[in-house]
């Protein structure tokens, strides 16, 4: 009844080598910069260009600076850099766009996307040090910025700043299903299509569990009390740098108190229920999130547990 | 054999209520710093000062300003606040003052402690607007800062900032134990006391699920494929910021390559091997971790497996 689906959500198994021990190797890094197998990746913006189910790529410019690259990794036809574009601007965007694009990429190339635009992502909006105010620089091949390094620009002088090293953000985010008695909850977004609805999600914070994290956030946006939570799966989510931890907890019972800053609605559905709405059928109680999205395989998921 | 230990690793089991709409709510905030049951817990820079087994705490002070402290929570004895206190500077220690002290503390009073401390060193070390570079506030009761509320020192003039809102970090760490034929891999860095060897850990990357930043990390610390990986339980690590994540994994084989620049040694150890080790017998093969990290657990929810 569920027709053919993505075996794991979407920017799940990337294929290169990260090359760790290539990043800190200034000798290393020139070398796969030289490579005349060298490729970069064609992005729009922060969307990516398409050819055919990879990601379109060029050679890289005859007059390129390292230090305005990142090595996303190496694979079995030579490294991979992306392209950290100045005019990129710092204004964070959801990008629709990609939405449309990402489908068509094989499964290895939309992580090597999802990679990519984190990192290009965090670097736009983390030109300052945020101990000392001064501007900073890529280093370690792109994988942290260094303050000190940049100078300010107009008639100001040269400022050396504080030295600190900063690395890119992973944003660790609980998304859960809650069950109760058969059933399980979803809720919806404002923002979301009409008719959908999705698993539950929210940061987890400073001095919290995993578990601890699923916890509160059930109670604060749905009201319930729940236990037993149980881990299913994780996901990367470049928007901008989400690290998608998906569980499954029981709730000790099914009143809901919704608060609705977080979410217009909230309700629980059947195992018939969960699976006409991944099916698509016409008269599903609801719509499913796309299968890019963790909680596509979370339902998937718990249908299976 | 094994003595009596902590069911959950340490900073783990917090019971304060986090009270997360009261941080947005202006008037529920002053509510909560005017509350005469108001308390703030007292710290000897970013140590705890120890009242039985429990943090100590004071009265708000008469002139306290709300934007210079955080609400933790709201627990059944009132608001329970920390003080940012500016003369903290900006350099984070590893203080390993905390050491002798977090056993003393009951395991909530551990986890209060672990929250109000990442929260403050990272306002210590967040003075600036990374994406532009302009000092920033404290806002939403201590859990974000926003650019563009703070003035320059000295002669100055105000400056207005990007208006950006930042959020404290949250980095996630995978920490995990590769297992093949019995044994498990444990390994120990230069900084350990001597005999300890510890469950190998490494950050999550942008662009990973957890599963694949251990395979990643396990293949470049031990140089070890591996599949199967299982999840086992999280702990929040204040130092500064971490969430670790701790996992087991089944390697293929057990030839290693170390990477001498991560870990000085790593050995296979039996089952014997580890109940010994984690109860600190005279022979052991090895010196455990304490027991308030997540690896002395980790061994214990492998045993068990």
């Amino acid at each position: 009844m569920i027709a053919a689906t993505a075996a794991v959500p979407g920017f799940v198994g990337g294929t290169l080598d990260r090359a760790d021990q290539v990043r800190s190797d200034p000798v290393r890094l020139a070398e796969a910069f030289a490579d005349r197998r060298a490729r970069m990746l064609l992005l729009d913006g922060l969307d990516p260009v398409v050819d055919g189910a990879a990601i379109a790529t060029a050679s890289l410019p005859e007059d390129a600076e390292p230090t305005d690259f990142v090595l996303l990794g190496i694979g079995a036809a030579g490294p991979v850099f992306a392209y950290l574009d100045p005019a990129l601007g710092t204004a964070a965007t959801y990008a629709p766009k990609v939405w449309a694009i990402a489908p068509l990429l094989s499964p290895d190339q939309l992580a090597l996307y999802g990679t990519a635009r984190s990192l290009i992502d965090w670097h736009a909006r983390h030109g300052f040090c945020a101990r000392c105010g001064t501007p900073t620089v890529p280093s370690k091949a792109g994988w942290a910025r260094r303050c000190g390094g940049g100078t300010l620009s107009g008639s100001e002088s040269e400022q050396r700043g504080c030295g600190a090293e900063h690395f890119p953000r992973v944003d660790p985010v609980t998304i859960m299903l809650a069950e109760h008695d058969g059933r399980v909850l979803v809720g919806r977004q404002p923002r979301f299509p009409a008719g959908r609805y999705s698993a539950l999600a929210g940061f987890v914070e400073p001095g919290e569990t995993i578990e601890e994290a699923v916890a509160r956030e059930l109670w604060e946006e749905a009201g319930i009390v729940v236990e037993n939570v149980r881990y299913a799966m994780s996901q990367p989510w470049p928007f901008p740098s989400s690290l998608m931890i998906a569980c499954v907890a029981t709730a000790r019972d099914d009143a809901l108190t919704i608060d609705m800053t977080e979410i217009e609605d909230a309700m629980w559905v059947t195992r018939d229920e969960v699976r006409a709405a991944l099916a698509g059928e016409a008269g599903a109680r609801f719509l499913a999130p796309p299968e890019m999205a963790v909680a596509y395989h979370l339902f998937r998921f718990w249908l299976g547990e």
